[in-house]
């Protein structure tokens, strides 16, 4: 505690600030309100099972006591009401609650520990797309075994396959060599009841426990090229009751995918240490959600792996260098179940792995993860799936076909190759307005609730400082150039600006947009010429792949657009839109898909349906490959212009005020299906 | 070379003597006899696939330079013909010989080392009972595979399943994880042709080569409680290139089988060890046969083993607890198909391991693998197999039925419980003839080829001494007792004698027979009443095994009995016979099988069918549990009697005169099945 007066809620309504971790969501509320209901009205995951009665105990949060200028806050354990018996009977750790019984007296920071955090949004997944039945690949049967007769001897696990298939039905089936020791103790000591586990893919029996067992887990595993996510489920339900994720240790050998390739390529072998890094973190964090869910990471008998062409086949010990270069040859493209020891995973001596497949070269298993999750073929609308990294992995179709291509964005997206961009992180800028009038910006930065013109938002920040600009920052400040004219459609900055707004100034031959000022011998950030060029590369060539699945799926507007990642998830879709990123859409119509290849790799994890369906989906996919694709250039090209030379963006115009589209020529409109299109305006 | 003229063949006949190590068989032939011949009419294997036209180099043997008193020898390289062309031009290694050629000029020692030592074993095995031809479990298939193309984007291993399926007919094929990565570099170093390994029982691709491959190997492993042999085999020829053999390394936790069950019974966990000890052995195994026939280990692909149940389960990873004791439970009795690397082994990534089936908790996989070489289910003749060692496992039948069991001899067979006893080493006594009149013995010792009461027989056993008395021995010295009257028919040695001959004398209450004279403070070598009745127990615990079988199977006689094992290769059958080990037979129809459980793994290593048809035929064996059948006691009162108190020996006492047996009235004569039989004279 300390002298300052408690930030005592709304001055006017007197509602109370509750700030979610690690989410960031935030909100007021009135006195009394259960942090339970908070997170629900903000969209906060907390798993409750027991409908806020203070019985399941799985509704956990911990209050996170002490300052935090950057929210306006100070929490600390009196501004929450007192424990009741239940949180006393439960034994709760210090600093957690029950968000179900806790009430809001006073503004609050409030952590949503891993094991409390992600069942909703797998229900809520199951609830979307299908019923919440798991079929699990790895199943549990009990079963009671004959004794050993001198008069008739057979070995013990001939008996106990004899119990599998009068029992279950289950008959031929192998048996990892693991199991056979295991054999005699179990059946001894569950006094001839046992529990085994059967891959049943594979109709293989890979684990042997005493008496009756109700539970094994599994762990779906998403590796990106920058963090690694693990969500522990239990198999026979699907339920998630933990998560974690970590950095990729792989980005000491090389920050983006391609300085990857090259570390292998210079570093014969290299391979092997990049395979030992990812194993090693998948490892760690099995350890974590173990730890946190109270099992150990020996009743984890399967897992799923979804990831980029990279990650896939590094995770595999295979040597990604034919990845690096044409023909972009992936070694293997079907799905791989394999022991998981087999690939250096100590989980269960007998556990299992499960890798989705992959599309092409440059189109994952991440993409079919995003593919399962979406399944875009079960609907007649004609839907686009963007997945934005360094490559844009682009599927769109619906019930009749799909198409699938990699467009080669770079790393602008991601704040590479931005003269200020950075990694969104707190200090940077993550969301511009420019007043079309004075070209006056005003700036949120990750960290800070507060808009820049808002009072105290120059201490909020003063923490961090403002440090650069983040991927979603750059598509907002480029668009909102472009929207307050300082960059015309062809994306130059106007230097005609210059002038007459000292937030336009020269820089060399080019001009520059003053974004924040420098002060006290710190360097003003600027968005510069080359930056908006950057960003038009990148841009023009997702909305170029695109356009040539769309070319082949013989469509000129889709119905829906479904953006999965991190990029998704941050981005105001609008922005994306106005600058020509994604083509023209009902904006109603454009939605986060969140982790999409993760919700995919739960669902592999826990249905081996969903498994055979993946598997088919992806050999009905048409891939096409933009490296050899003669239209790929000419529609890149069109696409350079902001937001497109030819795209009338009719939609998005009728909710948004652009600029006028610079006048097309008829000798400029393309030739072919093209040439029936009306003219542009 | 020494002062001491040079051994010049037999005074006589001027004859060269030739040994041959490691079998020591010996044998004197003309001056100018090739050393090939000569270890052909003896009997030694040595390889030779050109006809002896010193073209294909494997005949080659090995010149032992020395002194060998033992052998009354001194070999030296001037004893053999000089080099000639062919040697010269094949750089053979110092001391190496082509045998095809070298002539013998004088006496020599000759050694036949692992690689040219086996073929014929095998060779003469499959021609015995069946053709050459082999189906091994892990077969080559060369492909040539479709090159990538951007255009039709296709993972490597999805377009080298579709060679294969277009090219051999295989589809649906599981893969090794190992395989993963070895696919891209293979396919591009052999330029898109390969050669991959298939394992077909379960369809599994689990190696990959570039270019054509031709040959890989596998390897047959005999794990014995004493010892450890291993057979390299061709997979494709099914060929052997090399064998050799260790003592087996577990003998530190125990000589006998039981006591090694009991140190895991003492020390819980302590399979561990004793798995690691045998397992460590077959790797050095495979190193050593790898090395002699110029392979490396990792072109080993497959591997066979058989053993006992108890060597079975510790080769497996089972605690062999549940064997020691009643119900005598096997953990898995079914054979086992594993990957070598999940044994432990690392032979190749993806090599596996056939473990042959067990029968019943005391009749293992050593005797799957006799059954297999043997197949008596081929024939009308009623055979019977025995495989003595501290247990006897009989197996009777024929084409109709097959019968099994195995018989508690004990280890007084195999010399222990024997006063004088001790295993077959040189100054061991192997051999030994009683004079009925004198009661004088002569006797033969390990590494000598002279008798007792030869000239120069003190000499040649000075280096060693006369140490004890191995397993045939005792059977030798206890039959020719009672052929000379010394040990009556009971059992009894007959105390009557020591007044009349001082090689009979008191020993306590009862009587002892000397068959090596005390001196020089050496304590004389007596056999004892004991250990007259060690093997009479033994004899007749084994007698009751197989007659227990002959009752089930409802005959008086056997056709056919095959010895197997080492004890089966040394013991002359006449005194087995004689002594009432075997039940009465034509000694035509009694011979060794050699190493039948070795071959049974060789002939399952290269023969998928061998490995169907033991299946099948184990499980066709009708088990019988001699703890818990009461015929077993009778049976083996009866049997105490030297040869056998009813069986009359009729054959037997045709070929040899036999002192007379005791009179058994009628009221002796056992009822039931055998009550119609003749009366015993």
């Amino acid at each position: 505690m300390n002298e300052r007066p408690r930030p005592e809620g709304d001055p006017v309504t007197g509602d109370k600030l509750v700030v979610f971790t690690p989410s960031g969501r935030r909100g007021r509320f009135p006195v009394g309100t259960t942090v339970l209901d908070a997170a629900r009205s903000l969209g906060v995951d907390i798993e409750s099972a027991c409908g806020g009665n203070a019985q399941c105990g799985r509704c956990q949060v911990e209050l996170c006591e002490g300052e935090y200028p950057k929210h306006g806050v100070t929490s600390c354990a009196d501004h929450l009401s007192a424990l009741v018996t239940e949180e006393h009977e439960r034994g709760l750790a210090p600093g957690r609650r029950l968000s179900c019984t806790a009430r809001l007296l006073g503004d609050v920071v409030v952590d949503v520990p891993p094991a409390s955090q992600v069942h909703r949004q797998v229900v809520r997944k199951a609830a979307d797309a299908r019923t919440v039945e798991t079929e699990p690949a790895v199943r549990l049967y009990t079963v009671e075994v004959q004794q050993p007769d001198m008069h008739s001897p057979s070995g013990d696990l001939t008996r106990l396959e004899d119990a599998l298939e009068f029992e279950h039905g289950l008959s031929g089936l192998a048996v990892d060599a693991a199991v056979l020791p295991q054999l005699q103790p179990a059946l001894r000591a569950g006094a001839w009841v046992a529990t085994v586990a059967v891959h049943l893919p594979h109709r293989t029996l890979i684990g042997i426990w005493p008496g009756r067992r109700e539970e094994v887990y599994g762990l779906a595993v998403d590796v990106g090229s920058t963090t690694i996510a693990a969500h522990l489920c239990r198999l026979g339900t699907g339920e998630v009751i933990a998560a974690a994720g970590r950095m990729n240790p792989q980005i000491r050998f090389g920050e983006d995918l391609m300085s990857r390739v090259s570390y292998v390529m210079m570093h014969p072998g290299g391979e092997k240490e990049l395979t030992g890094a990812v194993r090693a973190a998948v490892e760690a964090l099995a350890d974590e959600v173990a730890r946190d869910a109270g099992i150990a990471r020996e009743d984890i008998v399967d897992a799923s792996f979804v990831g980029n062409p990279i990650m896939h086949h590094l995770l595999l010990g295979i040597s990604p260098v034919e990845l690096g270069g044409a023909p972009f040859a992936l070694a293997v493209d079907r799905a791989v179940t394999q022991p998981a020891a087999e690939l250096g995973l100590a989980f269960h001596p007998g556990a299992r792995a499960y890798v989705l497949p992959c599309i092409a070269g440059h189109v994952g298993a991440d993409t079919a993860g995003v593919l399962l999750a979406e399944r875009p073929d079960l609907s007649d609308d004609m839907t686009l799936l963007v997945d934005v990294g360094t490559n844009a992995e682009i599927v769109l179709g619906n019930r009749r076909r799909l198409f699938a291509c990699s467009s080669p964005t770079g790393p602008a997206f991601e704040g590479a190759q931005i003269s200020c961009g950075q990694r969104a992180a707190p200090g940077a800028i993550e969301r511009v307005r420019i007043d079309p009038v004075t070209l006056e910006p005003r700036i949120r930065v990750i960290g800070c609730e507060l808009w820049s013109d808002e009072a105290g938002f120059a201490e909020a920040v003063a923490g961090t400082g403002i440090t650069g600009i983040c991927g979603s920052g750059i598509i907002e400040v480029i668009a909102e150039m472009y929207l307050a004219g300082i960059v015309l459609p062809d994306g130059t900055i106007d230097g005609a600006l210059a002038e007459r707004n000292a937030r336009v100034r020269q820089d060399g031959r080019t001009y520059a947009y003053e974004l924040v000022a420098g002060a006290e011998g710190r360097a003003p950030l600027c968005i510069t010429q080359n930056d908006v060029r950057a960003i038009q590369l990148a841009k023009a060539a997702l909305y170029a792949g695109v356009r040539l699945l769309m070319e082949r799926a013989g469509i000129e507007r889709v119905d829906r657009i479904r953006l999965a990642g991190a990029f998704g998830s941050h981005i105001d879709v609008k922005y994306a839109m106005i600058l020509g990123l994604i083509p023209d859409c009902s904006l109603d119509h454009v939605s986060s898909a969140g982790n999409a290849a993760g919700t995919g790799a739960r669902m592999a994890l826990v249905d081996v349906r969903a498994r055979r369906e993946i598997e088919n989906l992806v050999r009905r996919v048409e891939k096409i490959e933009t490296a050899v694709e003669p239209r790929f250039q000419a529609l890149f090209v069109d696409a350079m212009a902001i937001p497109h030379r030819t795209d009338p963006y009719e939609t998005l115009r009728a909710a948004v005020t652009l600029p006028e589209m610079p006048t097309a020529t008829a000798a400029e409109a393309p030739r072919g299906r093209r040439a029936g299109r009306r003219a542009v305006r």
